[in-house]
Order: C-alpha cells, then structure tokens, then sequence
C-alpha cells in the first residue's frame, strides 16, 4: 500500500451513507490517486441471523437500509469505527446527529493528522450544558481536523437510483472542495461548490421547522396560496437566521440546492410535514405519531424547533422568529395550530 | 363628487380582476378620502340573455369569472373602458397581457395627468415588430403616467375566499408604494413594497417557462429530487436574466412572494405544469390541449418562452439560459422532452 495513494472512510451505512459508499466506490475505481479500498463504518446488526457487515461484505448489498442497490466490491464494511477510519485521509460522516459526538470520541485519537472530513448530517448538536452548536463544528473541534459539508434535496433511493439529482458541498477551501467534488460527482448527481459552509449547513437543519409549519397548514386545510406563503417566510426566518448569526455569506446562497430547492422539497414531500398534517388532523402527540408512521423514528423538525427556541432564547432574539417559536409552541401544545396563521399575519416581514 | 376624494378604477373582471374588485370594494368603505364608486370596466357578454354588466350591477355578482363571491355594491361594472376610467386617479390594470395595448390606446387621451396605474398581469408584450417589453414599461408609455406592479402566488379564488395569501407590490415611490399597500391589503391578504418594480414584474413571466420544464420532469416520470433541481436551475436563469437586464435590484428580491413563493406554487398547482406534463405523456401538441384541458384558453408559460428566445436572441446570450431554451425547444417540437435534462446536467451553475 503506497503513501501516496488517498484513502476514504465512509462512517455511516443508513440509506445517505450506503448510497454515498455506492458514488464514491464507483468514482475512485476511475482514478488513480486513490486507495481502492473504501471501507464503510456499519453499526453491526444482526439480520436473519447474519451479521450486517458479512451480508454487504458477500452480497455487496445493504439490504436492510438500501436494498435493491449492489454496492460496488471495493467498499467493504467494518464493525470497529477505528478500523474502518485509520489511515483515512477522507472521513465521510453520514451519521444521524445523535450519534456525532459519540463516534468522534470513539475515534479521535487514531485519525490521520492530515485528514479531513465533510458532513452530510442534517441537525444542530445541543451539548449537556444545553449549548447549541454546528455538528461540523463538532466534528472539526473533536478531530482537530477541517470539516466541511455537502447538504441538498436529496432522497437517498432517488440518488442511488440514478435519479438526476443535485447537492451543495460546502467548503472554503478551494482544492479540498473540488476534491470532494471529483470523488463524489457523477453524471446523474450533480454538485456545486460554495464556501459558506456554516450557512449551507444550518439551512439543512432549519428547513425541517418549516416542513412542520407547511405540514400544519396542510392539516388545516388551507390551500396552495397559504402554503407558498409559509414557506415563504419561513425562509426568510431561516436568510434572518443566518444573516443575524452566520454573517458574511453570499447574499444568494439560498438559492443553492441546500436553500431553497431542499426546503420545498421537504415542504411538499417529506415526513416532517405528513407527520406534522396528521398532529393538526388526528390530534395525537409527535411521540405516538413517530411510532405509528415512523416505526418510532425520530422526526428532526420539532428537535430542531427546540433547539433553535434555545439558542434564540439564549442570545434574546425568540420574538424575531414568529413561525420558529409557533412551530416549537404548537408541537409542545401550548399553543393551537391555527395560532401558525396568526405569528405570519403579523410578521415583521410585513411591517 | 368632490375634487380632493380620489377615485379608484379596476380595468378588467376577470377571476382576478372582481377578487381585486371586491378587496378594494371593501377596503375604499373605510376612508374617507376615496370617491366611494369603484367602477370596473367589464368586457360586455351575455349570460344566460343578459348582460355580464347588468347581472353584476344587480346582483353584485360576477356569476361567470367569480361565481360565490358576491361584490361589494360600491363596485360598479362599466362596459365602456372609458366611461370606467375617467377621473380615476388609480387604475389597476387587471387584463390578459395580449388586451394591454388595444386599452391603454382607447383610454390615453382621456385619462387624468395625475393619475397612477398598477399592473397585474404576467408575461411580457410583443410589438410587431418582435420587440419583447414589460407590461408596465407599455402602459407607463402609452398613458404617460407612472406604472406600479402586484405579483405574487395567488389564486384568485383562494384570495376572494378569505385565505391566508400574500403579494409584493413593486413601487420606487414611497408614497404610491404605501397608498396601493393600504388599498389592497387585508387581515388575509398581506402585502410587501419593494421598489424592484422591473424584477418583481419579470419573475411573473419567467415562472411560467419554469412551470413548464417542472411539468416535463413530472411528465418523463422524475421524482421530487429532479423536480426540485428543475425548478432551482429555472430559478438561477430566473436571477441570472434579472441580473444581466435589470441591475441593480436588491438581491433579495427572489426571496418575496414574486420570486420563490410564486415559482414553488406554480410549479407544483400551476396549469402550465399540467398541460406540459400532459404534452409529454399524451404527445399531443400544446395547441391541441389547451383545447382539451383549458377550454382554448391560452396558455402563458410556451408563449414566454417564445419571447424570452427572442429577447435572448437579439441580445447574443441564449447560450447562457440552457433551461429556459430547451422548453421552447421542447414546446416546438424541436426537441424532444428528455432533452431538457442534458440541458440540466451540464448546466452553467455545475462548471
């Protein structure tokens, strides 16, 4: 195994992580720069018996989280995190957020020192003492190491599926961006670099709230006009967000898929905002609506609600944030859903 | 009739024009300072043996283009464009873009010096001598008078309905800007001022070429990922046409209900999505469903794709706009619907 030869580690092996694992296996095979080996971090799993790792090791298929998809023979799964990241000069995480700080952890003396690493996680991290922070920031604090993103309106089993797709990677500088770009671009999935990492991430995790205010006035009844509303101002929540605590970015980087084509796509398909129409129409909890719809997995947009009423709280700005604060309201129920439509017709936006 | 009370005059009774009528109608009932009568110049039919002006006088019903919504009765239907404009000092122009001129040639010598126009209608005007120019820019000229604009995602009948809705008014008079706001806006229908009067304008008939190339993605059977790369490349031609021939507007602008509300309500309700997923499905020309699926009514987003290649060929930059040229293309029949997607993945925004 020569030196020079770059290695990728995938952490993560979900639905995003698997189809990650499927581009970028494909994509080294094509150069000569890189170690063809890329090994995939898998949670193990017991599945009919097998162990996950073996199935995708034999089949090259992950059929729990990406079934019908075969995985190109050069990436391999590992059950030992620190097995499958050392010697990585590319750490991809695909992880669910929770999970960030615990692998991080786990692997953090064992990373190359010349290593860096791009996020895919959508969500914020809120530590012990309730602090609220970029998951990139985690990642690139724990590591020591530069961490950028790639975030975008992307359903996982459309990518695999070759689906023409695109995405926003995130980074400022320049070399590794495209780098990234290079290992991960394909003819179906299409990518552009921008530098405002910290915004083009926080978009990702703010555009969940508004699914849940979209997904309300759906549940409401009201119409397309309504809709387009919401989400209206529920970007311009977000553009305040970032402008107010993430300055100096390109004022049109919410144009970019990570901005406005992924929010409507969440808006208008994703479960954030059919959970969030049946809590208006059905009247049951999140928690019972995530068992019965989700198989009891989490919904991120009223997490992310919480934790942006936190961080709003904390820095004094909660009340330049209608729809953010009647989205947290209304999911803990102190507030009725009609109230949405109240917080927009008096919103600062049109003062 | 006193000379300091201001007269307000709505050209056009279509579905928009009576659901303008009836706001304004309303609103006009509390100031003292405006003529109470409104008249609206409607283009005389007979329904049922009687004239649309008469059933409207008295039944304050415009029982064929808003059917269930009545009108308030300070709302006067005229049938003589005219008679229905003297004395104004606010026309609100409320008529398919291709009635524009015929209008404003009828009324020009008897219209008030200090009179104002607002302009709703989308899409662009065509000289015969194939120069492609703004609505507002058409009236302002012809009638000497300054032109204002009210675009946004709006459906007629949810606005007369009483649904939450909002709109952007483009004015660089304050003043002017203010006094449309004060009487157009509602508890429900909530209003922005912008002065990017030209953007605000030309988002309007841009949308429309991008509803179609959304309707083609839904058409070949892409899902919600490739329809939000659609629709956000659409959306970069969008910025990039407004940035190239009308600079200098705020580069927030796209972010109002003119520019991403509108685009994301038409692409996914709109008509011409519809019909353009129907061309590609069915194979039946454009011209042949409108027939079948609109009642002959034309459809707008072909035509402003029509008219964009124009305005883009005489000025040298069609190589720049691969989306909005592939749906005239594809619209011609030169062609065929898949293509549009080639025109996407190697699209500018990916170099």
């Amino acid at each position: 195994m020569s030196d020079q030869l770059k290695r990728v580690a995938i952490v993560g092996s979900g639905n995003w992580g698997s189809t990650i694992a499927k581009i970028v296996g494909t994509n080294i095979a094509k150069f000569n720069t890189y170690e063809q080996e890329v090994r995939m971090y898998v949670y193990e799993e017991i599945i009919n018996g097998r162990k996950l790792t073996e199935i995708i090791n034999q089949e090259h298929e992950n059929i729990k989280y990406l079934p019908g998809h075969k995985l190109p023979q050069n990436v391999v799964a590992y059950s030992d995190v620190v097995e499958a990241v050392e010697d990585a000069d590319i750490l991809l995480f695909v992880i669910p957020h929770q999970f960030v700080e615990r692998v991080c952890n786990t692997i953090k003396s064992r990373v190359k020192k010349t290593a860096f690493a791009v996020s895919f996680s959508k969500g914020f991290y809120v530590s012990q003492d309730k602090r609220v922070e970029l998951l990139s920031t985690v990642i690139s604090q724990l590591l020591e190491l530069p961490c950028y993103v790639l975030m975008g309106a992307n359903i996982a089993s459309e990518v695999a599926g070759g689906s023409f797709c695109e995405a926003t990677i995130g980074s400022r500088n320049y070399e590794h961006g495209q780098l990234i770009k290079s290992l991960i671009q394909t003819n179906e999935f299409r990518l552009v670099v921008k530098p405002d990492t910290e915004v083009i991430e926080v978009l990702g995790a703010l555009k969940n709230i508004v699914a849940v205010a979209a997904g309300f006035s759906d549940g409401l009844g009201y119409g397309d006009n309504t809709k387009a509303a919401v989400i209206r101002l529920g970007l311009k929540e977000m553009v305040k967000f970032c402008e107010e605590f993430f300055p100096g970015h390109h004022p049109h980087i919410f144009l970019e898929s990570c901005g406005v084509a992924d929010l409507v796509t969440t808006c208008y398909g994703g479960r954030n905002r059919k959970v969030a129409a049946a809590f208006v129409k059905t009247g049951k909890d999140i928690k019972i609506l995530e068992e019965e719809m989700l198989n009891g997995q989490k919904l991120q947009g009223p997490d992310a609600a919480a934790e942006v009423q936190q961080w709003l709280k904390q820095r004094g700005q909660a009340n330049h944030y209608p729809l953010f604060v009647a989205v947290h309201e209304i999911c803990e129920r102190r507030l009725e859903p009609t109230t949405l439509i109240d917080a927009l017709r008096n919103h600062p936006e049109f003062w």
